[in-house]
C-alpha cells in the first residue's frame, strides 16, 4: 500500500520537546524559534526528517507553523485542519486559526519586544518580509535549526535515485527546455530551488518524498544556456550520459559557496528562494517568478497524448472498483476497504508508480471533511442511505490523475440528490464553456458556483487547481479560485471539482481533469481567441444521484454525451462484469 | 437644450497654438511640457477654462494627453477616441494609442534625455509616480501652466452658485457624515479634492461643470470633527447656516498656505491628490483612499428611496419618448430629432436638472460607435430595417438616471434579434443574479458575458459603472468589469449594460441600473449573507428584438416579470395614448 491508516500524531511527546526546544532557546538567547512545516523546497509533501512539525507538536497536516516562544507557544492551521490539529497537538501549544491571525500579530502580542530564530533553509523572502513588516520591534536571526539539535534520531535525508523522464513522454528534450528557458532569463543566473521545476527542466524523476516523483536538490541555470545542479551523487549515479555537456553536477554542499561567489545579475523566486541563499548572495538580485513555473504547465503536445492514456487506463480501474462497489456496497465495507480496494485496482494495470496523494474516503458525515484521511480510529462502515466521497489519483510514467466521485450507497434523500444535482450543473458549466484568450481562473470560477448560489448554497475551497504532468498533482501558476490571477493557456490541466459539504451529514465532489485548449472559431465570431476546455477524465457520475428535472436540456445532452464517451473509450478495457455495469452506469437519462 | 450638435473641434488652430507653445518652451529650458485632459479636481468633465487639451490640440474626448516636445508633439487616446481624434486634431500631432503606449514610454523613445515640464495641479501623485518610472532619464519639472499663458481668452474659473441638498434628499445631515467620516481617518488631517466627495460630504451641490451637480473646491478634514472648506466665498453665499460651526470658510487662494503648515499626519489619495499640494506638505504623508468615496457609494435608505422615485418619473419620459417615437419613425426623423424629443420628455416632467450625459443616439452603423456623440455633420436619418441605440440620463434632486434602450425601427433582421437577445440574456442574468457577500465586480461581470461567448461574440467595455446620488453618474469604487476589485456593498447603484457592436453595421446596448441589496436567507441556506440586485429602471426592451426560443424558462419568466411591473408602475404616471401603446410594449412572450 502507498497509504497507512495508523495515527501518526503523537501529541504526548509535545511537552517534553518543547522544554527542550526553549532550553535550547536559552541557550542561543533567542526569545523564540518558528519551526515551518515547509522544507527547503518548499513542496506540498516533505521527507520524513524534514517533518520537524510533526515530530514536535504531533500536527501532520500539510500546511502550518509552530513558533515557540519561552512562556508559550502556538501551533497555527488554517481552515482545514481546526478538527484535527486538536485531536493531535497537546495543550502546551495554543491552536491558532491561521491565517486569520499571522504569525507575526500572534508574536507581537506575546513579545513586546526581543529576538526570534529561524532557519534560513526553510523561511522565503517573501515570508521574511512579512514577517518583518508584522513583527515591528521584534527582529528575526538566522540560526542552526534548534528542532534538529534536539531531535535524537532524525532521520537522514532521503537518497532515492533519479530516473530519467524520457523525451517520448516529455515531449521535449532537456537540452530544448535549458536553451529556451536561459534565453527568456531577466538576468545571468537564476536560482531555482523547486524541485518539480527541476524534475521538468532536467527531464528527470525522482524518489525524495511520497507521492510526488522528484528528487531534492538545487540549480543554477545560466543565460549562456549551462546549468549547475547541486545533488547528493549518488542519486545521479549513472545519468551523466542523459544530463550532457550543458549540465556539470555538483555536491550538495557546494550549493551555498557557489551562490556566495556569483556575479552579474542573479534572478530569484523570493516566493521560494530559502533566506540562506538570499543572505550570502552578493551580486545583484532580480526578484521574478521561476522561469520553468509557467512552461511546465503549458503541457506540450506529447504530454497531453500521455495525459489522455493515462487517464483512460485510471478510468478502467475506476470503472472496476465502481463496479465492485456498487456489487459489494455497503455490506461490512469500512472507509478503509474502499482505499484498498481502489488501489488494488491501480495496482491492477501494472503502470501505477505511486497513488497522487493519500486517497480520501469518506462515508456519510465523514465526506463534509474535505481533506479527510481515514485512520483505524475514524474508519466508518458504509451504510445504506449515505453518501460516499472517494478523491483519488493516480501517479503514471505518461500522467497523473486526480478524480472525485460521490455515490449513493443504497437509496438516499431528496437533499443530497439536489446539492448532487447543482454540484453536477457547476460542474458541467465549466465543461461546456467557451471564454475569451486572456482570462483567469478567478474570472471563471463563480460559473461552477452559481448554480449553487442560487440555492444559497456554496462551497469552501477553490474549484480547481493545476496538475502536473507525472509531477505534482498540485501546480501552479494557474487556478480556477478567487485567488487565480494568471491567464488560462492552451496546454494547462485543471482540476473542476465543485462540491458541498453539509456539516455532520455528507459531503459531495465531481472531479475531472480538464485541459485548457484553443476553441475553433465559430462562424460569425468577433472574438479574437476563445478558449475551452477538453476533458481527460472518464468515469461515470452516479446517475442515481442526478434530479433531471434541475438540469438543462444542454446540460442533459453535456451528461449523455459523456457517458456515451465513458462507454465508448472505457468498456473495451474493462472486463464482461465491469462492462455491463458500465453500460447501466452509463444509461441515457 | 443641455446638448448641443455642433462640432466643437477646431483642428486648424492646432498648429499655431502648438508653435506658440513651443516658444514658452525654449523661453522656460523645457524639452516639453504635459496637457492632460483632467483639471484639479480630475473629474470626468472640465470647465471651459479648464479645457486645454481640445484648445489646444482640437481633440474633446472625455480622457486623453497631450505631450509638445521640441520637435515631436503626441495626442494620447484610448480605443474609444482612436476615428474621432483623427477628425479633430491636425496632423502636427502624432496620433498616440494610449494606453497601450504609455506616456513615458514614447517620451523616452523621443527625447534621449532632458527635462518635461508639468502643471502640478493637473497631476497626481500616481500619475507622477508611473512618468518617471517609465521616463528613464528624462526628468520632470513642475511650473507654471504654459498653456494658460499662451491662451489669450481662457474663460475664468467657473463662479456657479452652490445649493443646498436637503437632508430629506440625503438621507444623513452633513455634521453626521463629517462626524462619522472624521472618526474613521488614519491621520489626524485628510485632504479632499474629489469634487463629488466634498459635495457628498458637505451636502451641496453646485453648477460648475456641465452634467454633474457639483462645485469646485477643496478641503481639510480633521480628526476633531472639523472641516476647512476652500472654495470662492461667492459660491457660498448665504449657506453658513447650513454648513454650521464645524465648518470654516476659507478662499481658495489659503489652500496652498494652509497645507504648507499642516503638522502631524496627513492622509491623501494618491490617484486623485495634485502634486502642488504634495510638493508644500511637510508634514508626514499617509497615502489612502478618499475617505469619502466608499461611503458615498453605500446609498442610505432615503437616498435609495430618491432613486427609486427619480428612475419612475424617468420611466415615464422615456416611455412617452418610446411611444412617440414608435409613431412617428422611421419618417424623417434623425438622430438629432431623437435627443431633442427625449430632452423634451425630460423636460416635461418638471425636475430635470440637467441631463447626466450627453445623449448618444446611435442609428444604424452609429450605434457602433460606442461613445458616439452625434453632430450636425454626423446626423444620420432612421431607416427602416435598422437598429436605435439611444443612452440617455437625467439628473434630478433626487436621483442620477442612466438607460440604453436598442429599438428596431420597422422590420430587422435575425442577426440582430439574436444579438440582442444574448445580450438581454447576459442583462437579465444579473438582473436574477443572488450571489456571496465579498465578491467584486470582477467575480460577476463574466454572467453578463457568457451568453455572447458562447456565440463568439462580446463586448469591449465594462459591464457595469457605479452611479451616484444627484451627483456624477460614474462614480467608484464599484464597477462591474475585469478592473472591478471592491467588494458590492447593499446601498451601491451600479448600471448593468452588456452589449454587443458590429463596426459599420449596428450597435445593440440593453442597460438598467440596479442596487445591491442583502438576499433574504432561503430556507437551509449556507451562505451567511447574500447580495442580489434590486431594478432601479422601469421600461421596456423592445420585444420586437427578442428571440423567445432563445431565453430559458427562468429567463422568459423574468422578463415577462420586468414587464408586468413595468406596466403596473408607469401605467399611472402617462396619458392613455402612452399607455395603450405601453400596454402592447409590455406584453407577455
Amino acid at each position: 500500500m502507498f497509504q497507512s491508516f495508523n495515527e501518526t500524531a503523537s501529541p504526548e511527546h509535545g511537552p517534553a520537546r518543547l522544554a527542550a526546544l526553549r532550553s535550547e532557546l536559552e541557550r542561543e538567547g533567542l526569545d523564540g524559534f518558528l519551526v515551518p512545516r515547509a522544507d527547503a523546497f518548499q513542496g506540498e509533501y516533505v521527507a520524513p526528517r524534514d517533518a520537524r512539525l510533526a515530530w514536535l507538536t504531533g500536527f501532520t497536516g500539510s500546511a502550518g507553523w509552530a513558533v515557540a516562544l519561552a512562556e508559550r507557544a502556538g501551533v497555527f492551521v488554517d481552515s482545514r485542519y481546526r478538527v484535527q490539529v486538536k485531536a493531535q497537538v497537546d495543550a502546551c501549544f495554543d491552536k491558532v486559526d491561521w491565517p486569520e491571525m499571522s504569525l507575526g500579530e500572534w508574536i507581537r502580542d506575546a513579545l513586546p519586544a526581543g529576538e526570534i530564530g529561524f532557519d534560513p533553509w526553510l523561511l522565503t523572502l517573501d515570508q521574511k518580509r512579512a514577517l518583518e513588516k508584522a513583527l515591528g520591534p521584534v527582529t528575526l536571526r538566522a540560526c542552526e535549526n534548534l528542532v534538529d539539535r534536539i531531535w535524537a534520531d532524525q532521520p537522514g535525508a532521503p537518497l532515492a535515485p533519479a530516473v530519467v523522464q524520457p523525451v517520448d513522454l516529455a515531449g521535449e528534450s532537456h537540452e530544448d527546455k535549458i536553451s529556451r528557458i536561459s534565453k527568456a532569463l531577466q538576468a545571468d543566473i537564476s536560482v531555482i530551488t523547486l524541485p518539480d521545476s527541476l524534475a521538468w527542466l532536467l527531464n528527470l524523476r525522482g524518489n525524495d518524498i511520497p507521492h510526488v516523483p522528484i528528487a531534492h536538490g538545487f540549480s543554477l541555470l545560466s543565460k549562456d544556456g549551462t546549468l549547475r545542479l547541486f545533488m547528493e551523487p549518488s542519486k545521479l549515479d549513472g545519468l551523466e550520459p542523459h544530463l550532457g555537456p550543458k549540465v556539470s553536477l555538483h555536491p550538495i554542499q557546494e550549493f551555498l559557496p557557489t551562490i556566495r561567489s556569483l556575479q552579474g545579475t542573479v534572478q530569484l523566486d523570493p516566493a521560494t528562494c530559502p533566506m540562506a541563499v538570499i543572505d550570502v548572495l552578493e551580486a545583484e538580485i532580480i526578484e521574478a517568478g521561476d522561469p520553468c513555473i509557467l512552461p511546465k504547465a503549458c503541457k506540450n503536445a506529447v504530454e497531453l497524448a500521455g495525459a489522455r492514456a493515462a487517464h483512460l487506463r485510471d478510468a478502467a480501474a475506476m470503472v472496476r472498483f465502481l463496479a465492485w462497489l456498487d456489487r459489494e456496497a455497503p455490506g461490512d465495507l469500512t472507509e478503509i476497504d474502499i482505499v484498498r480496494q481502489l488501489e488494488d485496482e491501480r495496482r491492477a494495470t501494472n503502470a501505477l508508480r505511486d497513488i497522487s496523494f493519500e486517497t480520501i474516503s469518506g462515508a456519510g458525515p465523514n465526506g463534509a471533511i474535505v481533506h479527510y484521511r481515514v485512520t483505524e480510529a475514524t474508519n466508518r462502515k458504509l451504510q445504506a442511505g449515505e453518501l460516499l466521497l472517494v478523491d483519488s489519483g493516480g501517479q503514471y510514467v505518461d500522467g497523473t490523475t486526480d478524480i472525485t466521485r460521490t455515490m449513493a450507497i443504497g437509496a438516499v434523500g431528496d437533499e443530497e440528490k439536489r446539492a448532487f444535482t447543482l454540484v453536477l450543473k457547476g460542474m458541467i458549466a465549466l465543461s461546456m464553456l467557451r471564454f475569451p484568450e486572456g482570462l483567469a481562473g478567478r474570472d471563471i470560477d463563480p460559473f461552477a458556483r452559481v448554480a449553487l448560489w442560487q440555492a444559497g448554497l456554496d462551497y469552501g475551497h477553490g474549484t480547481g487547481h493545476g496538475v502536473g504532468s507525472y509531477l505534482s498533482v498540485h501546480e501552479g501558476p494557474q487556478r480556477i479560485a478567487r485567488t487565480g490571477f494568471v491567464p488560462l493557456q492552451p496546454g494547462m490541466i485543471l482540476s473542476n471539482e465543485p462540491g458541498f459539504y453539509k456539516e455532520g451529514q455528507f459531503g459531495i465532489r465531481i472531479e475531472n481533469l480538464i485541459a485548457v485548449e484553443q476553441a475553433p472559431a465559430l462562424p460569425g465570431q468577433s472574438i479574437a481567441q476563445m478558449l475551452r476546455f477538453e476533458t481527460l477524465t472518464w468515469v461515470p457520475i452516479d446517475l442515481n444521484l442526478v434530479l433531471p428535472d434541475l438540469l438543462s436540456d444542454a446540460e442533459r445532452d453535456w451528461l449523455n454525451a459523456y457517458h456515451a464517451r465513458v462507454f465508448e473509450q472505457v468498456a473495451p478495457l474493462v472486463d464482461d462484469v465491469a462492462g455491463g455495469w458500465l453500460k447501466t452506469a452509463c444509461r441515457g437519462i
